[in-house]
């Protein structure tokens, strides 16, 4: 099999690699001629031999993403195939498979997992599209995914969207998870009693409930930076951890856990936060409490609450 | 009535001014000379002229309420009263009322609401106590309250312990209270359709939902400073939200507003969060994320989630 | 003054009332001919006598708004205003505006609080728009806000749509401070301790930082049925709630309190929780818990978490 | 090695068969003769031949836990070991660790992670106690720990105390994790767009994120039940994570997820849920709402907010 792949970021080079060592012919194409193979989309279009043709998208989500549908649509044809493999909202997947059918051109959205360690350990996928589309592109997804039963690391999850969406759900877990074993580690090391955090947490890595590959990551930067002093409590949010609790909120659906996990990440940009200024002033007008000034004196006094 | 009155910081002279001012006859001692009608906690005994005498202890919990309730132990007699009137845990209540039962002395514990306000507007108070002792306590619990119903000030909530049992959770609600306010706050700032944002929270002070004493507060702290900028985001807790909580731990009782108020302070205080920074470096590790160093760069790139 | 008054619901109706008894006259519409000043919207606009002509809209959000508002676009002309004081969102504003502008007609967004108490207290109100435009509804806002220094119960918010934005926002808040009250009641209630939680409650009406008017209903309610045995724990929510947080999250705003009490009435209203169901089947399936099954046996055994 | 074992409940008797298997003789003790090996406390004792004698303790935390060290301490002596390897809170260690020191035993406790998977996995372990007690004991740990490196599945987390603290807070992040996963699987199941949900999370198992050990048995329990239509959402909740949360509070380090996790197992239980029955209350008291009546009826009219 031969396919294109638009756009060879850190994800994309990756996932152009890993589908050559298994077999799979690729035409990647990007801005930056130094790693693109061909000169611009339409000579990859060119260079795709068999049809149907298949295009991987795999470019930053929104308007750049967008564009490049635009522009295959006025390249590729009748029962061609365009995978969008990047971080899509769900409901732009809808705008994109009309957009191309228009041109009889088909669409799979494809939520793509894994990140830097894709390219050795596969990548675990969920795609929306029609079924004859996920038959066409089996070769690819069997090359990507991870060694392993099949359906252990890929699924047809429903109709055009629902790749995305499965996504989308699987990002908002992860903030959940990550804000869980974080306050863990956190309450370990704000005591003197366990004197061994970082051994404490790698001995969670086999045999105990909460072993997981998120732990092991964890793990693994605590063993480079133990006490973490190199890095800023500055944490960003992508998106996905946004739309699933808009989409939650739609749903009537209760996401306590993650929506708490990207309020801390939203509370971890603030400096200063307007809503714990406005609780200091508040004590103060009740209280008569001290408040900290907007430069804290050396020594603030803990005040009672009245 | 003659009461002594333990303890003249801001409370207690306060209560003070206001006891004598609706005619009930204070002796007050303080550690503080200056503020201090007596020499000694032995002084105010013997200066206490009617039977049972009646010691109002308003001095702050834990030790220091300990010791001057060993103290009073050793001053008073059989059928006296002491009314503890600071911040103490319910569960102390019992230590103290067993003590003193011991010489034959009662206990009565009031939580004491109102702050440097009460001065003017009267204490909203709960009791715990015997039935005879909060009867007998009836003259000062009616100087101290707001003028208005007796019961919509005042209430004999239970037993010993009750009264700071109410006033904790009267306490934790505040807390849950002073939060959405402060939420709601922040929103009406982060984004430019609401022009005036002091004058609507001002507009909120009559006929709407949310009106109360706390929102006028608000306004009062933003029409002195709007923007609050003299004020930092640090956030001091006293005691009762954390024993509201465990409390409802201990009662399977959900709480996940006033949990999520009391959290919200402890992450004010801050600098760096560890959990955020254990974020931070799981984000880096999955992602190849940039991270924002410990000393951060001008210009943080807002990574995709993988 | 003589304005027209659309849609004579619980709202509208009392809003009509307070409005003729406070000097303003109005002819009000509604589908209900029993209610109706006059039989159609065009009889409405057509005995309004002066110019321009005011109609103030006062029906569900949504659709019914948009198809009122879209009817007044063909009766109203050059110079005439619409007010619009329902619960809409206020990205619809823009629209609804952007509508009546090419006829020429004014808009104007207002949230209105007080609920059925606002006939005899007084609405708080918030409105978006031009100056002109709110100048030229001053006395209708005059007769219908509370009585006491405008300020505390009318602002000019900002430009069209920040009158309900501020109204959305005020709900949000509300939320949380429901919520709030609603987890120290359950506390109160979970132990014995405190034997008079309505006394409790009734006793912070006056002097403590708590003191609100949701806490004054909250009194009314329990005094009328203590114990709450007649209402059911199933909470609607209306849509403000949502749109806060909704909103909060595009502007990165954490929520905790008020996205906490949004869940809390999402979570009211399952039964059975699809979240919970695979909390309990994961602990079966670590620990061979005991889990309950659909139908609950008398007696669940606490099993130990592994 | 010998050692001795007393509890051979669920998890006791599949230790001793772990511990069998890789070469280490057990005496096992359990009130039921059934599973027992001796006839008494004293017989297991008794039974085994070297010096220092150990036993493991393997019984519900608390009062039983608490009579089994009483009565070790009147059995064994000077310088044989007792290891508490149940669920014990971590305060009690000292207190066990004091008890025995009077009679010159020492004390272990460890954390035991791995239900009822650690007899063929193996168990996760985190030990509190001194240097060469610990080292006593190796060849235990290495019978009981998985396969692997030895610090993967083992920790001597610090001194007596800090192996059930380090358990304590493991359960904690077990909470938080559960309900993410709980929370995403909900969100997958409230809209049609993914119509294969059991499929999506098993596609997780490899090459995503959020792969680990708690998906594979979410995954696990779904494809035996799809639906969880047998299982009650109704979830136990057996102390650690209480522990955990209370600890957090002590320390000033917030716990959003981790609480909420905790606190929507407490609502889970709840039936009716008297905080939102105040909420409902207080929305029919401002709002004239409609609410559920505590039977409730056939049709509930979702009302507006004031």
């Amino acid at each position: 099999m031969h396919i294109g792949l638009v756009g060879l970021g850190k994800m994309g080079a990756n996932m152009r690699s890993r589908l050559r060592e298994r077999g799979v012919e690729v035409t990647g194409y990007d801005r930056n001629p130094e790693v693109s193979d061909v000169e611009s989309l339409a000579a990859l279009v060119e260079a795709l031999p068999q049809s149907p043709k298949v295009v991987w998208v795999m470019v930053p989500s929104g308007d750049i993403t967008r564009g490049v549908v635009e522009e295959l649509a006025g390249l590729l044809g009748e029962g061609d195939v365009v995978v969008e493999g990047g971080n899509s909202y769900y409901k732009d997947d809808a705008l994109h498979a009309e957009r191309l059918a228009r041109e009889g051109i088909r669409y799979v959205d494809v939520g793509v997992s894994g990140g830097v360690w894709g390219l050795a350990n596969g990548y675990g996928m969920m795609a929306g599209g029609a079924p004859e589309d996920i038959e066409t592109l089996a070769p690819v997804f069997d090359a990507l995914r991870p060694d392993g039963p099949r359906e252990e690391g890929f699924v047809h999850a429903g109709p055009v969207g629902a790749g995305h969406f499965a996504k989308m759900v699987h990002n908002g877990i992860e903030y959940g998870v990550m804000q869980a074993y974080a306050e863990g580690y956190e309450l370990l090391t704000a005591q003197d009693l366990v004197t061994d955090v970082v051994g404490t947490m790698r001995a969670w890595k086999r045999g105990t409930v909460v072993r997981s590959w998120l732990l092991d990551l964890l793990v693994a930067a605590l063993e480079k930076d133990p006490g973490l002093g190199a890095v800023d409590d500055y944490v960003e949010d992508s998106g996905e951890g946004r739309w699933t609790v808009d989409e939650a909120i739609d749903q009537a659906v209760p996401l306590p856990v993650i929506s708490a996990a990207l309020f801390a990440r939203f509370s971890s940009r603030q400096e200063p936060s307007p809503a714990m200024q406005a609780v200091a002033a508040l004590r103060q007008q009740f209280g008569g409490h001290a408040v900290r000034q907007a430069t804290p004196p050396s020594e603030p006094t803990p005040p009672a609450e009245p």
